[in-house]
């Protein structure tokens, strides 16, 4: 008690808030309201020092925020500021403002995945040079604690593979499907109604917001530096009633995963050569799996590692004060920093390992496909399987009826699901399968992760 | 990598390990095998010094580790060394060897949860008079990130409730329970046989070990030194397959629970003043719950907060590698501060806030009593409950009936739910109950968590 009541007498540390929007209001009513708290987490106070706006003359009353403090001028606010707080979102004016800050010293913690996604490795070279902090827990899955986890409790660790429900609306979109067996196109007519999805959904179900938080992801597990654009994506948009369906009469649940592996890479005469995968698309997953249990616009982040073995978060992905809890622990982690000396664990990328193509990545693919109900029809389809070097896990084969009267005709469908195989290999044997005379309609194909 | 290249030839870390049981053999052979990865991640070599171990003639030829290293001098070990792991476990030596070690300068991890429930305020202001650093992820739910994320990624936010399955065995027997419908001494001695419980399983079963990390959560979620003696324990071993069905039948499961909560005591005149309440003890919580569907041997941490809502980390709770992961996470952060300057956040016991008693702990209990099927018994019980100010939320008759022939009796079976209420009025009220002339038998008392 006595040392932080002697610490706290010091000069206060200026923090800046660049953005006001709903995290940005977050944040600057806890650090109104926390104040003494953090002085005492902190060893000295946090002083607000100003708030950037574009529009000044917005009423912010319901904000305990002296209203002389919200001004347009971000450039100069930065360089009275030890501590820059970015919640703008988005490429510009954040880049130029974070590189503004550093480059006055001060410790930058920011939420915006796209800008770390897009230029994270220059931003992090920056920080270095400069001797400050830079940190964005915010950035990945709101409010749970998963970046720092990854960076520092696992740091003696291997890990092997990260498998995330990292965008709220997808999850919302998906489980509304599951629960209420509507379509694609209801359920996010639903989740905009409720404020779950924006009016204009493309970031989040085109799978853009997942694979930016997956390239961060992926960067810090593995040691190596990914972007936005290595991550291979597919959204949720092409994602049926028919797959999710058939996703429960397998006992499994569709979610779109953000998905970060430690694999190799089969070169000349099957020589591995290590490297990473890095995807996001839909996936089932048995509803026993620790991921097949989380609901509505929660996210959750589950990590296998060499030694820790199985390991998940869980939380709130998004929301104001969710994504503040996040911006708020990173502040009191850079202003320890600039009380004790020193700087946390910066970005390291000494791994370096290749980022593979899609084609390289090894997945496993669930496929229904209407057939003929006649004799070789079985072999047929395994021959195709075979051909490209795809093994066969379970096949099941049920009559179905289609057509009436002198129309009607008997089909069988076939439900495959295979043994772990290039995800190259998979498509091709699909492909091939549309081609075959017997093969009515392939009705899904799905990857199937968590087993 | 240019940047690593140069301060790997720096002179290496010298780290001590003391203790080579399950967990020092994982540390010991992982320190070895990854030192390349861990090289790169502190930013100097890793180099180790030496192994305490009590028997040095016992074979560890399955260790990559020289055998010269082991020694029985732990003494003049640690005063060689930077960096000292302890993973003898227990008071002493264990003690003396982290005071001894903190005296040379050097930096400590330790998974010693005993030691650190007794006597961590006084090892917190050693680490602080020293300048060095007390780590101890792995005191607490193993490979789990638990710690970190409380001290650091929750700093900006105040913690409300952690509720924790914080030790392995006591999960697993009961869910062995729950899923079979066994008995405790039958379910202990599978656990028994499988490795999953000690011979004397005392220190799990009577929720020693799980007190012992719940003062540690509380202490560093409420900024409050909590020693394990201030912890409410009440284990498993009155556990009955009764009280698992009585559980089944409210769509809850039984579990052991550490419970750390910010509550206000109840004054002079109902004013509230706050408090903490830690315990630990059986309770009821819903299978929809995050830690309803945690099986087996896996522990989970729920964490509540103001702002982030509520969190679950999940992963295993024991073993040799997933805590020596824990361990080595902690060594690689210690490790780093030494490289780069600064030391970790330490402990803060700022708000002191006082640790209330059991009493004053506010809970909801679930109470089957047997009683005469007869008017106005229902009406006796509610005034029991209602004289001791506690509400019932729900009560469920049924018909059941005792004896044969002359002896037979109709009774009824009341299974009252209430609300919150304090401890000691909860209590208090079971006491009237068993006093009530038309009361047959109390059949199974148990406290309800996480609605």
């Amino acid at each position: 008690m006595s040392e932080s009541e002697h610490e706290t007498t010091a000069e206060p540390l200026k923090v800046a808030l660049l953005g006001c929007g709903v995290v940005g209001s977050s944040v600057a009513r806890m650090l109104v309201e926390h104040a003494d708290d953090l002085t005492a987490r902190v060893g000295r106070p946090l002083h607000l020092e100003g708030v950037a706006v574009r529009r000044p003359g917005r009423d912010r009353s319901d904000l305990p925020v002296d209203p002389s403090l919200f001004t347009t001028d971000a450039e100069s606010l930065v360089e009275r500021a030890d501590i820059v707080i970015e919640v703008i979102g988005g490429i510009e004016p954040a880049r130029s403002l974070i590189q503004a800050a550093m480059k006055h010293g001060a410790s930058v913690v920011t939420a915006n995945k796209a800008l770390l996604a897009e230029d994270g490795p220059s931003l992090y070279a920056a920080a270095a040079d400069a001797g400050v902090d830079l940190y964005y827990e915010a950035a990945v899955a709101g409010a749970i604690p998963i970046l720092r986890p990854i960076r520092e409790s696992l740091a003696g660790d291997e890990v092997r593979r990260v498998l995330g429900i990292v965008n709220g609306t997808t999850n919302y979109v998906l489980d509304k499907m599951d629960t209420t067996g509507q379509g694609f196109h209801e359920a996010v007519e639903q989740a905009q109604a409720l404020g779950y999805a924006e009016a204009d959904p493309t970031a989040d179900v085109e799978g853009f917001d997942a694979a930016a938080k997956a390239a961060i992801l992926a960067s810090l597990a593995f040691h190596t530096r990914v972007s936005g654009d290595q991550v291979y994506r597919e959204g949720i948009t092409e994602v049926s009633a028919a797959d999710v369906q058939a996703a429960r009469e397998m006992d499994c649940v569709v979610k779109l995963l953000a998905i970060c592996e430690r694999t190799e890479a089969l070169g000349e005469g099957g020589v591995g050569t290590p490297g990473v995968s890095v995807r996001v698309h839909p996936a089932m997953i048995p509803r026993s799996h620790p991921l097949g249990g989380v609901r509505d616009a929660y996210n959750a982040v589950f990590v296998e590692a060499d030694a820790a073995g199985q390991l998940m978060f869980y939380g709130k992905g998004a929301g104001g004060d969710p994504t503040a809890s996040a911006v708020l622990g990173d502040v009191v982690a850079v202003a320890r920093h600039r009380v004790g000396g020193g700087r946390g664990p910066g970005e390291s990328a000494y791994a370096d390992l290749p980022v593979l193509d899609m084609g390289q990545a090894l997945t496993r693919y669930h496929i229904s496909l209407d057939v003929n109900d006649r004799p070789g029809v079985l072999a047929q389809v395994a021959t195709a399987f075979a051909e490209h070097g795809v093994s066969i896990e379970t096949v099941r084969q049920q009559l179905i009826e289609t057509g009436e009267g002198e129309d009607a005709q008997k089909q069988a469908r076939l439900v495959v699901v295979t043994h772990t195989a290039p995800d190259a290999a998979l498509s091709a044997t699909v492909e091939a399968l549309t081609g075959l005379d017997s093969v009515h309609e392939v009705t899904s194909v799905m990857r199937v992760e968590g087993s």
